[in-house]
């Protein structure tokens, strides 16, 4: 039963049938949001998201059955288990939000096209080299959360009111949104030197993040350019390798040469 | 008589006197917008309006007796026939919006002057490049669209009402533009957890978009540097084929000379 | 006398007062900002700006009996001339604003400091290749201003009720500030597909602007890689043309060997 | 002793003690912010602090005491003493802010892990090359501080009644938050010109504040560029190498049969 299995999930048709189900799926989900089309065909939409679901998760039964071990080890196929469990829990009371993630499912098209997978996985490279750029940003967060924390709470509760509160103003001030008249300015009526604090902020956060962005272009750049290197340098070694070669012969012949006197 | 009218559309005088033609109607049309200058020249600057319309479709239909097929290849005779289409659909009633567009002749310049097109063209080769992370945006967009008016719907039926009014918010979210003070702390009263949605959304657009234009510059880079390496890699090629010669041509001497023993 | 003057201007001290009165001028004139300094020193002030002033008249008169014609060569001194200029015209009626350039002065630091003239200098030599893409914008934003104020002048004169203010507007949407909140969501409410004029609009800007930045990034990575990829190549021609040489001079002593037979 | 508190110091659990209390003392100082904490575990928090407050005296003490003279080389050893010294100053009255400044220890994680130094160092390094630039920056807003606060301090006391008010406004202008709709709209409604001062003001600071970044950029790529080019040229040169090698000896074996005759 399990090759028969097997043979159906590497089937061509069956992943053409995966992708399209996804595709109606989020079709489906789409047009739930839509008050007038709920009205008239809320419970055709429900059952056809229910038997997508259905399929769905007997797609990943049978995965899992073919090749138990294979598919923990395929990230893209934890990504897809994640979301199809997310649809699974009971979406009721203070969960029912939850309802509203079972558009991620549509997320499994990133996973189905190779070309999506690849992007992301582009994408996702790029993270690591940032760690420790991050970890900085995220202590510079910090430390400017907690001083803005004591410094304005008081004067400023709906800001300043908490260390999360201070962190999410920080991050807005950092995108530079609403930061002068929105926040410092009316800080700056009551604290006339809060501008020492948010103006290097703004210029260490942005010059940071600047870096962030650098470091990510030059690494993108720096793996293009060691391709394209290595290739020229290929092409050069083979052409000094055949005068190498050349020359030896040339000597072996003069050796012969002075041998055979 | 086809003949005579390419030998009309290829004298030099020709396209100068239709980009003289471009830019009079060009400076019509911006005076349209003044009403003191309407009161005086109104009939005169539509009657001009009208005459400069009437060459222009002269023109395209003279273009097209003289070469039908390869007026379809190229896409820039496309481009000017469709914008001297606009100009002739009869703009009254829910079109006269149409009228406004008719500016749009002013961008023939573009097809007119080489150097314009050029860079037009360079512009628009970056983009198919940039097909799979757009495709990737668009889901994006199209999951915290569907997310976001499930969720805020209700509430604020202004910002999240719809699916394209979620859109349209999430973009101008994208773009930082009042996303926190005019939008987040809003829904955040309602929905205290709602900066865990936008915050996500914000880091995730900003990154890609990065990504995109990462990837235009270093494709822009990888262009120049190749070509540039392509004219290093010939010259030293070249040298060492210089120098290949001239061992084969001592090899040949060494073998003539043991030869001739 | 001539040759007396010339000497004068050249002798290292003469820079450097120059220098230190640019610097003094622009304290002066800062210091006049301040409303209680003014009440006590504002003749003082004066007095000393205009001495200041009269040094550079004599100093620049100098510059032109002594080298009439290399003074209008060079485009430094010419920017010195137009600065000193401005304060010569007499700042009355209308043209009392001008007196508030009078700290345009300042800027010839810029034209004193070797190492600033080369900044500026460098910042100055990238505009030439952003001609062409500067041209397309300025299009972009023709065209959209003859629309926008076709369409909205009359709904909202403040914001489109000109051509001018129009172009005005889109600047402030092509910087993001404000675009939606502040702009195009009120303009909705009266044409609710305005959208589809603006966010075009941004996202074209946006990339135009993105290639502007690309094109000046790539001029400059070119330049430095041109320098660089010069330099190892000669390296190479030379390493190159030492193993032909050794390659001849063993052939011609073949040579020599199968003569000398 | 000394060479007993060198050992001390010198033992690796000396670094990883002095790691756990600066995180400790970290997420004391984060929970001081929270008042229902406060309530509860402040005494208790208090002397904490104190208690490491100590310990970092002490271990700077050791520190000095070992090696006086190399602890005041190293700018990351000042750089703690500064950060560990401010929590000393008695923070009563007009100095009580400086308490909330206390958190900067935490900044202590930066000069103790290793990785952490080597970003900031990155970082740090890219600011010389950043001077003249930075500095034209400063000229520009200086002279364009002066202007607005002649021009428009009696009509904006708030935005342009001083230096510091109106360099403070453009840097908000700089970052385009709310340029248009905060600041230049009421500021056009009495002096219909002001566009004239500010447009250009952006477009010069976002043009210079671009070529500072696109400095770094290419400086960051260069040195990468150069490490690359140099190996590649090593591996060249060494082949080169080779090839001469081959030949000289061919030659001396040729000279060899020549003399031999």
């Amino acid at each position: 039963m399990r090759a028969r299995l097997a043979r159906l999930i590497q089937h061509p048709w069956f992943d053409r049938t995966i992708l399209t189900l996804i595709v109606i799926n989020a079709i489906c989900l789409a047009l739930e949001t839509d008050a007038s089309v709920m009205e008239r065909y809320g419970p055709l939409l429900h059952a056809l998201d229910k038997a997508i679901l259905a399929v769905f998760v007997l797609e990943i039964g049978a995965r899992l059955i073919v090749d138990f071990r294979g598919f923990w080890r395929d990230p893209w196929r934890i990504f897809d288990f994640c979301i199809v469990a997310i649809a699974l829990i009971p979406a009721t009371g203070s969960l029912s939000a939850l309802r509203a993630f079972r558009i991620l499912r549509v997320l499994r098209l990133v996973s189905s096209v190779p070309a999506m997978r690849r992007v992301v996985g582009g994408l996702l490279s790029a993270l690591p080299g940032m760690g420790s750029i991050v970890l900085l940003l995220g202590l510079v967060f910090f430390v400017f959360s907690v001083i803005s924390t004591k410094l304005f709470a008081q004067a400023f509760p709906d800001w300043f009111g908490s260390l999360s509160a201070s962190a999410y103003t920080l991050f807005q001030i950092m995108t530079l949104e609403s930061w002068s008249m929105g926040i410092v300015r009316p800080v700056m009526e009551v604290y006339p030197y809060a501008w020492m604090l948010f103006v290097p902020f703004i210029i260490m956060t942005a010059f940071t993040v600047l870096n962030l962005f650098i470091g990510v272009i030059v690494d993108a750049m720096q793996s293009e350019h060691e391709a394209a290197a290595r290739a020229e340098r290929d092409a050069m070694m083979s052409e000094n390798e055949l005068i190498l070669q050349e020359i030896r012969a040339l000597r072996a012949e003069v050796q012969e040469m002075r041998a055979g006197r």
